[in-house]
């Protein structure tokens, strides 16, 4: 079967790609259709803004960014193992061509306001892996699974922000700390 | 005594504000020199181009945002304490409406490339922040000084990143979880 993307959906790829590679604020609308293959006018018949595509991509593709450093929940894998996997996946992915940090981060970092309707689906996204976290936190009987969660998703972005601002893999630093963490909570 | 400030002087001043505050990527050209009072004619005369003014503004800024987190070198202070100042300060700016996190972060998000010369800037602003951290761990008798120093300084920028995207004060969270990773080094 061939599936022939709509405007829309050719849309909001284009704009989860060039936003996460270049950066929502610096890839223009111009730059935008074109990548799509869509004409400016189709472009706001179908969204109001080009806040709204910020907002809109990050909710279609946000659930692809967030499964990708999660294990098969149907894998049989202790909690401390579910969360290292996390950190696991961060270390394969730093210092690559494609990594570009957290997209959430990003958009939130690049939107300057935290009332915009992108930066609120970034903190639900973020909220989301911090959740994560703690779910597996409590199931390791950490003395305080929340305290911990919000250890870990600083880690997690701190580490993320250090790979992209050298350039490099993280050469295991974020699982080491990790482990650390969780050992000091248990 | 009355100082006029030159037009170089109030290009990066007003570049250092208004792109921490809007963001390097969003703030154009035509914005900056309106804020700063001076031509576009003129800042072509002083820059060669905008990306160049990104880097100088940091370059210019960046050791006051530095010391802002850091005690009077002369302050008797344990090393102990002087790695939790930073973390104090953090969590007092926390939430505030002045505070956009950290502005070398903020800068290499922003122009998604790590070779950028202000993206050079950002990352050396940062490792002086770390060369401070390593420097106190070492005194302090961390077994891993340079170990420790990456930790805080993950920790640092995760705890900036979360107190962005919640546009909420810590509360605490940054300086009890710096302490925690004291106590696990020592």
């Amino acid at each position: 079967m061939t599936s022939i993307a709509s405007p829309r959906e050719r849309l909001l790829r284009a704009a989860a790609e060039l936003f996460y590679a270049e950066g929502a604020a610096t890839v223009g609308v111009e730059r935008l259709c074109k990548a799509a293959g869509v004409s400016k006018r189709s472009m706001y018949q179908l969204f109001a803004t080009k806040d709204e595509v910020i907002a809109e991509s990050l909710r279609e593709y946000g659930p692809a960014t967030v499964a990708g450093y999660f294990p098969d929940p149907a894998a049989d894998m202790p909690p401390r193992e579910r969360i290292l996997h996390v950190f696991a996946r961060l270390e394969e992915r730093s210092g690559t061509g494609p990594f570009h940090g957290c997209p959430f981060v990003n958009t939130a970092v690049e939107l300057h306001d935290p009332t915009h309707a992108a930066a609120l689906v970034a903190l639900s996204f973020k909220q989301r892996l911090e959740s994560y976290f703690q779910q597996h936190a409590t199931a390791l009987g950490a003395s305080d699974p929340q305290f911990l969660a919000a250890q870990l998703t600083m880690l997690f972005d701190g580490a993320s922000v250090r790979a992209v601002m050298r350039a490099e893999p993280l050469g295991g630093l974020a699982l080491r700390a990790a482990g650390q963490l969780l050992d000091a909570a248990t």
